[in-house]
Formats: C-alpha cells, structure tokens, sequence
C-alpha cells in the first residue's frame, strides 16, 4: 500500500496545509538551491553535460540554465533539469537532510521550475506545494531505507530523488492517483548514483538525471504510459530491491504530520557535511592567531580528534583535480587554516595544486575517536612551537541542526555565489527574486527578474 | 581492474579478431532485433515515449525510428534509441542469452544504429566490431553477478545493457581507453529496471533508457566527463552495490576466448522463455487434435506439469491486457491449443480479453515438479472424454539452444513482423537490408533500402 499512499497524500496536498514554518523552509531550500546553481554553473561538469545534450535538445525553450545569460539562458524543459540538477549539487554547497543525508532540493528543484516554467503560469502556491509534496517523498523514502541503502554504496540523493521530483512534477501536472503511482513506478525503476563516483563529475551528474529522469516518469504518467502500480512496497520493488530494510508505511503515516523539509540543512562550506566540524574548527583557530599575530605557515603540526566515518569518506591525502579535493579533510583543514574561509574558490583544480596548501596538508596528523566524537563533532590543536598551542573543540558544527546558518549568512552566501556569475546588482535582484518565490502570481518571471 | 580490463579489451576489439561464426551470430541478432523492433512499434509504450519526449527532441534528425514512416520516420538519435529499445522489447518476442537471461540486442543495438545513422559513414565492419564489444561486455558483466543480481528482482537485460550500449558506442567512437573507462562508469551508475514493471509498459521502458542511457555516458566521455575510473569492481560501484556476488574479472579473462553473442537464442513465440516449452507443447497437440478432426473447444481438461519458477515468473490466472497475457502461462497454453500458433496477435488487449479463451484458460491446471522438469521441459495431456487424450513431453523448447528456430523460420518471423507493418514488398527489401548489415559501406543507408 506504501505507492498507493504515498501518491494519494501527494495528489492530494493543498497549500493550507503546509505550516508556515514548512513554508518558509521550503523558500529557504529553494532560494539556496538557486544560488548553489548559479554558482555551479561556471563549473566543466554542467557545461559539458549541457554542450553534449544540446545535440538532441529541441522544442520551446521555455526553461531557464541557471547562471546561463544571453541566448544561452533558456533551454528545453528536460535539458534545464538535466543541467540545472549537476550545477546545483557540483560544488557540494547544497542543503542536506541530515537524517538521511539527502540534499533534497537539487533533483526536486531542479525538475520543478523547469517545468513551472514550461506550463505557465503556475502559481508561487502550487509551486511551493509541489515543491514540499517531493521533498517530503524523498526525504520519508530515504528514511525508510537509512541507514542500509546509503552503507551499500548508494547515492541516496539521486536514488531517492528521481522519485521526489517526479511526486513533485506530478503534483504540479495534477496528476490523478493512479497516474501518480505510475509516475512513482517510472521514476523508482531508475535508480541512479553510486558513492564510487564520489571526487568525480558523475556524482553530480547523478543529481541531473535524476531531475530528468522524476521529470520524463511524471511526463509519461500524464500520458497514461503504466507501470506497477506496487513499486515501491512489492517484492521486487524499489524498497527491498534497493535496500534489506524497509519501513516506508511506517513513515507514509507520519506524511503530512511531521515535515522532514524542517529538518533540512544549508552548508556554510562546499563540500561533505562531515568536513565542516573540521573546517569550522580551522576558521576558528585561523581567528585565535591572526589576533595573535601568528604566521599561519609557522604551524608545526595539526592534530585532530575525529569519528571513523569522516576519515572513511574524506581521507585522500593528495587530491589533484578541484571535485576530489572536496573529499580531502587534508585539503579542507588546510585551506580553512590557511586562509580563514572555504569558499568554492579553494575548491577548484588550482587551489587543489596550490604548492602552500599541498605543503601544509602534511601537517595533519588524524586520530579516529568513535567513543567520543560523532560525524558532527571534531578536537583540533595546532602546535606552533614548544610553548604555543591552539585548540578549539567542535561540538555542533556551523551549519548543523543546532547550529544553523542565519538568515544573514544564508544571503551572503547566495550573493557570494551569484555575484561571482552575474554580477552584484543582478546578484541582488536575483536575491530578491527568489526569496519571494512562493508569492508570485507566475512562477514563469522568475528568470525576467534578475 | 575489471573496468580498465573490459574498456581495454572493447577499445582494441578489430573487426579481424572475430570469428566468422561470431559474425553470423551478430547478424541474426541484429536483423532479429530490427524486426522485433519493426513489429513492436505498433505497440501503445513506444508511441507514448516517443510523443511524450518528442517535445524536446532536436537537433539533426539523423536516426531511424524503426517502423515509423514518412515524416515520423528519423528524429535524433538520443529519441530514436529510446523509442527504438522500447519497440524492440516490448513484445517479449527479442533475442535471449539464456546464461545470464539478457536480450542483448534491445540496449546494444538500439543505441548503436542511431549513432552509426548519425555519425556517417559508418562501415559494416565497424558496425559489427562495436555491436559484438556490446553484447560481449553486457553479457560476461550479467554472468559475473547471476544469479542474484536477478534474483535480487532487478531487470538484467536494462541493468547491465546500459554498459552494453555505452561500450558499443564508445567502441563505435573510437574512445581511448580512459575514456571508455568513464563510458562504463556513467553508464554503469545509471541502474534501470525492476521487475516488479513486467507485465506493464515500464518494462519495455528499462530497454529504451539503458540503450538511451548507455549513449549518453558514451557521449559524455567523448567529451572529456569524468568518473571513477573503478567504477565496476570499487566497493561502491556496480558489481558491489548491485549483487552480492562478482565475479568479474575471471569471466573478463574470457574476453576474446569465449564469445556469449554465439550463445544468443530467438523466440519463436512473443512472450518469456519460461513459457515456450508450454506453447511448444500446446501447439504440438493442437496439431494432433487437427489431424484426428477434434475439436479443441472439446478438451475437458488440460494437465502440465512444470519447473515452479515457471509458476512464479507467469502464473497470472486472469490477464486483463496484452502485456499481462505474457505472463500469464493459463493464456499462452490456451492460444497455442486453440489456435495451433502464438503471434504478436494473440498477446493484444483484444485477445487476452476474448471470451473463447478466457473460458478455456480455466480447463487449465498445473502441478509444479521441479525434480522432474527444468525451466525449459513441460509435459502436458488433453483429456477429451474418457477414452480420448493427447499427451506431449518436450524436453527442449523450441528457441532453446539444443533447438534453436532454423533461418527460414528466423525470416518467416522477420516477415511476420515487418509486413504487418510496412507491407510484404518492404518487409522483403527490409529483410533483405538488414541481413546484409556485415557488408555494408555506410549502415547509414539502411533506412532507404526498405
């Protein structure tokens, strides 16, 4: 019954319903993802997966590349999820739902506006809707298979995207029921993304095809194309099939009466969320001897304290292009002592390469300390000398649950990103843009505004 | 290794290096592959898929929509491949390698027609080369993890045809060898297919997105996209995440040596191996029955006896449409006693529906021994009165290797299909055309021969 149930509370949802609290995390979401898109989009990963798409791209272009301009900025619906979805997840800076360490709004989003834009006008209402509709989809379904699926090797971002964007298109389309669950069966039968490809560009290619991928499956169910109407729940379904555990109808009863989207988080750095105990904890060492006047490259050794997994899925020592050294806590480390900030800057292919950070990596020394520090957690001292130490212990890290970036930090890092792409007045408009999402009258402007 | 393995293998594959065997081998399956093609266009799952993405298709509109005509005839090559891998499948009629229970031709050939009409000229010979890299790359990958990679419920012949078709395309292109190692890689992280969809149009889908997928990631290694360059034998890569059971490089170490494409069987009937020894059996005793004058409206009771996976795989008592009265073994044993034949026409919704067999599926009754009969052996009686029965024991099916069809039945069931299509005289040129693809100078001509 869990397709079944799942489709009827998405056809079903209204925008009553969606608490103002649920309202304005999903603005939030949406917005970060924008700018995380705008940004991305000067990386080779999109360009390339756009260039190499164009070939076959045709119909209206109605739908906007984000952080595109001129006669590049719209493209056919399919192509802007497609692109969009690898830009809005390339640099890491996307939000994340920590409980299942999903980042939610890249293949919803990104399958979403593309489409908002096509089947004009759709309301800031209906949008943010749909938008909640596919995020609580996938965030429920990857609660469902946590922690197994993700320990597996799966990119649950992508796995369990594909069938929130199309939850999410096909409450935007008014799907009926049935076609709802044909929509789920589509896009669940594409399962898309292995953590193998992690440090390469095919991990956010992953994110890309599953917005194109949710988007066609929804596209088809409009079109009374069928498929199972038991995908998720049957035997040779999406859940056992993708998983050895499975409590879909358990979490299918709590849709619509706890929202995972209120539990979603921004990152302050663009890279895995366990690098940013470290990196917060560099910054705020970088801050105590700057004060002090200390030279940064005097450090003699940089010790910390860290649970298993973060050296497990951050440990290369000597990352060359700038997407692996996102999975360096050794580059991460170094640059955030270095240089007080970890911007995307500090993540390209030259930054990595940079002889000052490849030097400095060498200082860090890593303990592994289950008993004590949770992925969330880290202990950092720098010797200077015999006599001057610093130290500082990470307990919640900036940017976690309860640590969340403020409203301030959320705009700077949007301008940041955007301003670098379009410009600080566009960067502003678009800002502004954004940030009203859910009161527009045609969510189809939105690229006319900035 | 495997992938550097497999993607240095299929890079340095030459035309010279196959058997002359393994060419024939090749031919059959693609004209046979055409023809199913050709056959299941008329079918509602490619007509909805191709109208559905027709509305972002662009770009030159080189490729071949097999059995389409006139103006619908070519699009580009990404939507013929789609629509072209559905049409193939979707009458269950396609070719089978028995050993890993892929139809290697459907991903394979689908998106290696579509690129050869696009990237012209194209030679037979180089045609062939890359169609063998394709087949030989999907099968020996479905052997290293059967049997539970399927067991599992995924879709073997979308799952590992994804690689097939990026590797045939790759070949195609002439990638060096680290960019067939991204090929593989993309192609290998996009995993389509359940089979939960069997028995509705999604199933057909899984073909056309793996031969569609499968191009894409060949294309994008062209490119100079990136992934892991271990994406198949890594921990969190494709032989791990989706079988528990791998055992890739010794089977690689056959690349070559043995070839699986000289393994591949045709159907003699539109529906799963599984049920091709009880239609076997059925029209072996319709047969009879004619010779003695009975009428088999007469029968009173129809007993078999099968492997109980046969039950598992198609034991729908009341199909309700085409695609279910494939999986059902109650219709396909009732069409082949009453109508002494089991066509495309006898797997229509019309069909499945028609009172005359609905009433006789229930004289239908099965007992499961699987000490006594595989997966390919039945033994079946009609009982007509009490002094009166017709009993057949078939220990290889029809189809199977110990009993393959001979070529005038491959052509009379290339024929059967195309005719219905596009007229007797074109089906003759076509048959013509694609049995000859071996010594063509441009394959790219192939759609104006017919």
């Amino acid at each position: 019954m869990a397709t079944l149930q799942l489709a009827t509370w998405a056809t079903n949802l209204k925008y009553e319903d969606l608490p103002a609290s649920v309202v304005e995390a999903a603005v939030k979401s949406f917005y970060n993802w924008a700018g995380c898109a705008i940004g991305g989009s000067a990386q080779d990963a999109p360009k390339i997966a756009r260039e190499t798409m164009q070939s076959f791209s045709g119909g209206p272009t109605t739908s906007s590349i984000l952080g595109a301009d001129g006669s590049e900025k719209l493209a056919d619906a399919q192509l802007a999820a497609f692109v969009n979805g690898i830009s809005s997840h390339v640099d890491d800076y996307d939000d994340t739902h920590l409980d299942s360490l999903i980042h939610p709004s890249g293949p919803v989003a990104s399958a979403l506006l593309a489409v908002a834009e096509w089947t004009r006008p759709v309301t800031g209402h209906e949008f943010i809707t749909a938008f909640v509709a596919g995020v609580e989809a996938e965030c429920k379904l990857g609660l469902a298979v946590t922690p197994d699926h993700y320990t597996t090797g799966w990119h649950i971002t992508s796995t369990a995207g594909s069938i929130g964007a199309a939850v999410a298109v096909g409450r935007l389309l008014r799907l009926d029921i049935t076609q709802m669950q044909h929509a789920i069966g589509v896009a669940s039968t594409q399962v898309v993304g292995m953590q193998e490809h992690f440090g390469s560009m095919t991990k956010s290619f992953h994110v890309g095809r599953a917005a194109q991928g949710g988007m066609l499956a929804a596209l088809l169910a409009q079109n009374q194309f069928t498929s199972s109407l038991q995908s998720l729940e049957a035997e040779r379904g999406w859940l056992h099939v993708v998983s050895a555990r499975e409590n879909a109808s358990a979490l299918f009863d709590q849709l619509g009466k706890t929202w995972e989207i209120e539990k979603n988080s921004f990152k302050p750095f663009p890279c895995g969320v366990v690098l940013h105990p470290l990196i917060d904890a560099a910054i705020q060492i970088h801050r105590d001897m700057a004060r002090e006047g200390i030279d940064f490259s005097s450090a003699k050794r940089v010790s910390l304290q860290v649970n298993s997994k973060v050296l497990v899925l951050t440990g290369k020592t000597d990352p060359t292009t700038g997407l692996e050294g996102k999975f360096s806590l050794y580059h991460a480390v170094a640059v955030g002592l270095l240089y007080g900030e970890a911007t995307p800057t500090y993540f390209t292919d030259d930054a990595v390469l940079d002889p000052t950070t490849v030097e400095f990596r060498k200082k860090i020394n890593v303990t592994v300390d289950d008993d004590h520090f949770s992925k969330s957690q880290t202990e950092m001292t720098v010797d200077v000398d015999d006599k001057t130490s610093f130290y500082v212990h990470v307990k919640n890290a900036l940017g976690s649950l309860d640590n969340p970036l403020t409203d301030a930090h959320m705009k700077t890092k949007f301008l940041d990103q955007v301003s670098k792409r379009l410009g600080e007045a566009r960067a502003e408009n678009a800002f502004a843009a954004f940030t009203n999402i859910a009161n527009m009258t045609d969510v189809g402007t939105l690229g006319t505004l900035y």
